[in-house]
């Protein structure tokens, strides 16, 4: 065939793909990492406090930090996107198909993460990057005495009307909702800023301007009542969708289309109770709730490690999946 | 009553419960840490390159960098030695058992990780800390151009080895069995150091000395053949136990004595397949394969928001054991 083959193929370069890529690495696993880019999520952060080891770190840093061990381990990293991945029938290979060309491996590890929710009205693409933001953190030092809006009503969009409260002359928060689903303390400090004006019960319909965002108009979703606002920049906080279309013929999924893994990050099936041998999944596009740097970290070397595992034959000492085994129905 | 009664009381202070006991705290919950010790087997490594964001750390440093990051959040720590975990029936309460008092809570994490197992042989506990030593890593420094041994045969035992044949004039690697479970890469680098020597099929029968460890009769276990070898130092690196004794009354253990957990750091009742509300784990005590720092904090990160999901009533908004649910036998 003369193509190299890879132990192992991660897709996707933030928190768990790159921490796999090291474990993968360092375990001597030819290591291939592709990537749109690398820290995902995490860049659009600028004030972590809650990775165990850094009182304080902007996410782009620690990313950065996570990038270079992961290249010091000896793994490859090649900034591609993944359209396809295939099973090469009889031969325990794995195709993986990108934009710019095609790789072989072993075993794969789906790390890829989610991306952020449009709001599909419009005007939002024209006006994106051009006022319309989807990173708070990354976006809000560029609204300095301006007047912008936070779309959304849970965590995400209460961090970024706190962050940008701190920077811009005026914050609302829009929500189609009349309650948020935030937690109780960040409503709290954020209810506390004078210049923070909640809109609830109300969507965007359409954005307008000329060469950058001017004004939204909002719809009122009891009354139907619309009213234009002027604003500078717009804020969509309203969570993220986990991109799984192209895995669904080799992996299950959950009913939000994440992937669904043990304890070991290992996946299954889509047609039978069975883990799914070779693929594994780590981070913010499995069915884990808690979507943190460190779980993503914690479950990219469980799934590096499980991979190593099963390259080499090895059984797990312990016990993998405990629960699947004990309750599997009788064939 | 007049007690104070915590959100959640996490035992034990290395990577698993000081993550934890920051994400608890950062969340609100009252929140205490109970622990012998500060940093567990981590301490024990002075040269940590697999924990993401640092190239190099010590563990004692990285540990204290996961404590300070804990207090800051607002958990509460005392150094004590948990004996017994009882539920305080009808109340939705735990009562945690300490040899200094004890203290409620309406969850518990268990996270004390695991111990280093002994000998069990003569000598042994008198020069316990007299030319035995149970951490490589942190007592390596003190066998300057002396005569060591290094008993075990798996990656700890070798790791173990290649730290002190830069340090000590002489290493033994002390094995009762006739070949070795560590990696091969790690083999291979220890090999290469030309103070190693392979003692196979041996094991420690009685240790000797004065005020210090002075020499150890070496069994053959083939032969039952006797030596007596001049030692200055002996590194004990055969693995760990997990001491669950005290807990198995209120959740399941597989056959190793570790904590049987789903991938959202849930336990289960001993005597039927459910979960078990209220308890949770994390890191090393759990039946997790992988025994590494990022999969602890991980694990700790997940244990401490399902335990506030818990106590909040939130259902998490994913599929949470998905395995357990879909293969539960029908009632």
């Amino acid at each position: 065939m003369g193509e190299i083959i890879y132990d192992v193929i991660i897709l996707g370069g933030a928190g768990a793909g790159l921490t796999a890529a090291m474990y993968a690495a360092r375990r001597k696993m030819k290591t291939l990492l592709i990537t749109k880019d690398i820290g995902g999520q995490a860049t659009g952060t600028d004030r972590i406090e809650n990775y165990p080891g850094f009182q304080v770190v902007t996410g782009p840093k620690l990313m950065q930090r996570f990038q270079k061990q992961a290249i010091k381990s000896g793994a490859e990293i090649i900034f591609d996107e993944t359209i396809g991945v295939e099973e090469k029938s009889g031969e325990k290979l794995f195709v993986v198909k990108n934009k710019n060309g095609e790789y072989f491996g072993k075993t794969i590890i789906l790390s890829y993460g989610k991306t952020p929710r449009n709001l599909n009205v419009p005007g939002e693409e024209k006006f994106s990057s051009k006022g319309i933001s989807y990173c708070a953190s990354c976006d809000a030092p560029l609204f300095p005495n301006k007047i912008v809006a936070v779309v959304g009503g849970g965590n995400s969009a209460f961090d970024a009307a706190l962050l940008l409260s701190k920077i811009a002359k005026k914050v609302y928060i829009i929500h189609r909702r009349g309650e948020f689903r935030a937690f109780e303390y960040l409503f709290d400090l954020v209810k506390k800023q004078s210049n923070v004006e909640f809109i609830l019960n109300s969507t965007i319909k359409e954005i307008k301007g000329e060469e950058r965002v001017k004004t939204a108009v909002l719809q009122n979703v009891e009354t139907n009542g619309e009213r234009e606002f002027q604003l500078d920049g717009i804020f969509v906080e309203i969570g993220s969708d986990v991109r799984t279309e192209f895995v669904k013929h080799l992996v299950k999924l959950d009913e939000r289309g994440q992937v669904i893994i043990n304890n070991n990050c290992e996946t299954f099936y889509p047609d039978k109770d069975e883990v799914r041998p070779g693929i594994f999944a780590a981070g913010d596009l499995t069915m884990t709730p808690f979507k943190q740097i460190v779980v993503s970290a914690g479950e990219g070397c469980k799934a590096a490690l499980q991979a190593y595992n099963f390259i080499h034959g090895l059984k797990p000492e312990f016990i993998a999946d405990w629960v699947a085994k004990k309750n599997r129905p009788k064939e």
